[in-house]
């Protein structure tokens, strides 16, 4: 067992790999958005977390003011941003848009990826995501525990080609090749194990044919 | 494009699929508490988000407290909890705790699952999960928007097999066979693309030899 008095004690970047890799495999998506001057900007962020289907409410942690970074400034002056699903075909730019680049440059350009823009909506979506929605913002959340924000969106517009719907509005991420992220810097391909159907107390658990 | 408007007129289950498959795949864990009365609680969660390492934080998403469970309630009254991975070794059992037991009794039991106590830490851990933490309960935020909860934790302790641990602090869950979930009701097995290292402007990504 690994106490929290020997987590504090070791050195940052270990301590980092460590807690980052323990909540589990991570919903890795690029979030895009615009600033005031129509500059826009390409993120990658892996703490994402459904929080409702009705109304659709989608959260994520920003981190600290400090650590830089423009999404949480763009979002709160434009009121909108996007979700784009990474795939294995663009893993590497994905990953390429959290260099430092400076504030007058887009990382759409910078690493390959291309810019679709939507009548009336005030942010980016990436033209090579398979999966993306957009949101307008509803609340942002401080946390003081840690100088972290919680910001929650509406989904609004959701572009997913139909290939990957399945008769029961489940999406086939898997055939659309998303990945899923770990700790810091891994990035991964997933598989099916199995579908479940809803469990009753007492019966056995039924599969769900994914077809 | 599908809009909001479209996916308010859906029906409830299908709507729910949908939604729950955007944001991605997520880390399914099993959350296990104890009552007042010592009774052992153990419920599946999907809605679990990394929030920082130092200090080391997680975050998860509990329901509208009319959707029933009783994990929220335990961890008010306890202020501790714990976080299971789960193994493609039992995915099953691990969807089966989502059924609706009886407030008497525990899912461990039901669903043939073993609970693990570490002295003076008052929730039970699951033997048969090769990653797990617990948690000390730092803040519940409601949420109004949708009567939801996002509750905040710090984790106090980590079981973690050494085979799995690298030098780097990097924890290997595709080695541990830690599973995702998409929607409702998927499970799955995880498999490397990369790792990439901490990218630079106007630099290629470089890969990490994950050894």
């Amino acid at each position: 067992m690994i106490d929290s008095k020997t987590i504090s004690s070791w050195e940052r970047f270990y301590r980092g790999n460590f807690i980052n890799s323990l909540s589990g495999f991570k919903p890795v998506s690029l979030i895009g958005t615009k600033n005031n001057n129509g500059q826009s900007n390409l993120a990658i962020f892996s703490n994402i977390v459904h929080l409702g289907a009705d109304p659709p409410l989608v959260g994520f942690v920003n981190r600290p003011l400090e650590a830089g970074g423009h999404t949480l400034a763009n979002i709160e002056t434009s009121r909108f941003y996007t979700i784009n699903h990474i795939h294995s075909s663009f893993a590497e730019k994905a990953h390429q848009t959290s260099a430092k680049y400076d504030g007058g440059v887009s990382e759409f350009s910078k690493v390959g990826l291309h810019e679709q823009w939507v009548e009336n909506f005030e942010a980016p979506f990436v033209a090579e995501s398979k999966i993306k929605f957009g949101l307008s913002l509803q609340q942002i959340i401080p946390i003081p525990l840690n100088n972290t924000y919680f910001v929650i969106g509406k989904i609004e517009m959701v572009f997913v080609d139909e290939t990957y719907l399945l008769p029961d509005g489940f999406i086939d991420m898997v055939k659309a090749e998303s990945l899923c992220s770990s700790g810091i810097d891994a990035y991964h391909t997933v598989s099916y194990l199995d579908r479940f159907a809803y469990p009753k107390p007492n019966l056995p658990v039924k599969k769900i044919d994914n077809k």
